[in-house]
């Protein structure tokens, strides 16, 4: 066993660019989703989960955001997620600052082995 | 005491417009800031810190991105915060994607009490 790469696991988040956000709502909702999956790991996640994210916390911390450009792609990698098992947190803006006060599926971030997240999302361009 | 409002706790990101990184580049480090000052008053945090944080985790959950134009900007707000005894993480990126390798002190972020919060940063425009 060699020394881990320093990305072998990650944390994706995977943003709709299709709605335009500005550059801070953009970070918000981003920011959501990094804490939304990291709390849903120390809180309901598989002991192998909570190793991948202290090994994660303790290394490397990379984060890197991918975009998508539609609510159908977003919810497909969703739900692929989902499939495989993998701790995914999908984040739904209440719509008070934009969106005129419509709910918003705006993103939604992964923390995993990153062959297993570049499964889903290797086709994916950086936002 | 009366229903505490929306925004009474805050986290505020306070990143370096100066540095044009792009808007994936802004995501990752906003969430170190926002991972890191949780993470900073989970661990060494006072009681009344944690108090603080669990209140937002469980209401508003507000995130508010703010703009600086310069580090020398930046250091200022941090050395404010540090005095008036706010939890606060300053993040260093690594350099290793942007910056030619250099190191680079591109953002920090602070939660706590809006009109603590407020009487450091008040005076900032939103990112």
């Amino acid at each position: 066993m060699g020394k881990p790469s320093r990305t072998e696991n990650k944390l994706v988040v995977v943003m709709r660019k299709d709605l335009n956000m500005n550059v801070g709502k953009c970070i918000a909702q981003g920011g959501h989703a990094i804490l939304g999956v990291t709390n849903l790991i120390r809180n309901e996640g598989t002991e192998e989960q909570k190793k991948v994210m202290a090994d994660w916390d303790a290394g490397s911390f990379t984060k890197i955001t991918l975009a998508v450009n539609s609510l159908e792609e977003l919810m497909e990698i969703y739900e692929e997620a989902l499939e495989k098992g993998l701790p995914v947190k999908l984040i739904n803006d209440n719509g008070w600052t934009v969106f005129n006060g419509v709910k918003t599926t705006t993103c939604l971030g992964i923390l995993a082995n990153s062959k297993e997240i570049d499964k889903i999302t290797g086709r994916l361009k950086l936002y």
